[in-house]
């Protein structure tokens, strides 16, 4: 689709599993979701398909993620227009799911794909929560799909300066939200080349922004002794969640994205060509 | 010109001397550069100008700052080539300072600029050393121009929790290069609005970083009892420095900008441009 640039892509022999991200207008994303949502049901049997990742159709799982000049609520409405033609033109039950989901119980991924393809086959004709929010109220070869609208998530890592595997989960269970910690970390220890590492997934770097996570991990990890050895991304991180972790160590306060020399450039520039077009 | 995009322009009555800033192509921003300095040499009679300033002519400096895709030795080009063709169809002397300094007392634009545009017209005869480096030997109605290469420079005010602006002026002591402070560090301890402050310029990010400069001044600070209260940007700042400084508190040793989103996305984007181009 013109104008839409994939920007990683990867694929896991094991998990037999291939994520796809890509990023554009929001017309020309969600054209180029539906035409894949199209070819991985024309390609995919879930009948003969194996993995170690749970999964509930040939597209398992598709969400639109706000980056720039776009809301959140917009992508709600991208996610419901894609599902509603996804269950129409190419007939495959659909669900809605975080932030564009229609039921509670239905924000959190892995409840739609409970029991996975396997047990949807029956569950969706017979279990009335499991009815799809779009399409047919029946599940072929391809399977499932679930649409919806997310922030965007950091995949981040910070290795502590210890052998010690169990200061990293003692750590992890503190900032975590699911054992009382931070509302938008998913955090587990584990020992990574031999040294102590709190993996995490951080779901709304807006709300429960990247430095205040780094910060409360070096308090727990000093109370055992350890210091943070470095940190590491996996794959992207926007911008923002860098630049406002130097705005707070920094103290600038009023730090607008104006002050930031590429941006004005960059504005300056589409302000020209307006107003060249304009002539 | 097009594609040369003014981001800032501030004029001051008191100083009498206006600043623009402005970015695009190398070929772009040259020509402007031109066009700039034969416009203010046709406008502007130094025989009638007045102000607080020091100047030197009507196109008082013209300095050339990487941003992207281009480093210091294209910008010394950049000057090498204005310079001699401002010699040459303007009829005006030219002087190289900074980067592209010819002579290590030129690198100074204050002593380039010594005795202002009055005592140069006997000494640009008379004194060997202030002989220019392009254009004629004689200085007319327009002065004579500076031109150069320089690192982006910072403006950076560092506000402390003190109405006591001893504070202030003992911290912009330790932390100035003058007085044996970080290399690239102008400081100054001044009062703004009932609060110390250390107002500075940055010369150069990349060998002397912000974060390196906030964290010496809060250590400084320390030692008189006092805290950082907050720091301001004056003007524009490169995004790369503030990108380093987020990597250098969350200690992400291997941050590579192509795990910036909007980077990643700028290149995929252009990337495809080309292979539609060559299609």
């Amino acid at each position: 689709v013109a104008g839409v640039y994939v920007l990683d892509q990867h694929s896991d022999l094991d998990h037999n599993r291939s994520v796809i991200t890509y990023a554009g207008s929001p017309a020309g994303v969600a054209e180029a979701a539906f035409q894949a949502i199209a070819q991985a049901a024309a390609l995919i049997d879930l009948e003969q398909h194996v993995g170690e990742h749970p999964r509930i159709g040939a597209t398992d799982v598709v969400p639109f993620v706000p980056i720039s000049g776009v809301n959140m609520a917009d992508c709600v409405s991208m996610a419901q227009e894609l599902g509603a033609r996804v269950g129409e033109e190419l007939g495959l039950p659909v669900y809605l799911y975080e932030e564009a989901a229609t039921r509670p119980e239905r924000r959190n991924l892995e409840n739609i794909r409970r029991g996975q393809y396997e047990a949807l086959k029956t569950a969706i004709r017979e279990d009335s929560t499991r009815t799809p929010d779009f399409g047919p109220i029946e599940v072929g070869p391809a399977g499932a799909t679930v649409i919806g609208a997310r922030a965007p998530l950091i995949a981040y890592n910070v290795y502590l300066d210890t052998e010690d595997v169990g200061v990293a989960k003692a750590v992890a269970k503190a900032v975590r939200h699911s054992s009382g910690g931070l509302r938008f970390v998913k955090a587990l220890g584990m020992s990574v080349e031999g040294r102590a590492q709190v993996s995490m997934n951080l779901t709304n770097f807006r709300k429960t922004p990247v430095f205040r996570v780094v910060e409360m991990i070096r308090t727990e990890a000093a109370r055992y002794g350890v210091n943070i050895h470095s940190s590491e991304l996996v794959g992207l991180i926007p911008q923002e969640a860098l630049l406002e972790s130097a705005a707070w160590y920094l103290q600038l306060h009023d730090l607008n994205s104006d002050q930031v020399l590429e941006q004005r450039l960059a504005e300056a520039a589409a302000a020209q060509e307006v107003e060249t077009s304009a002539v």
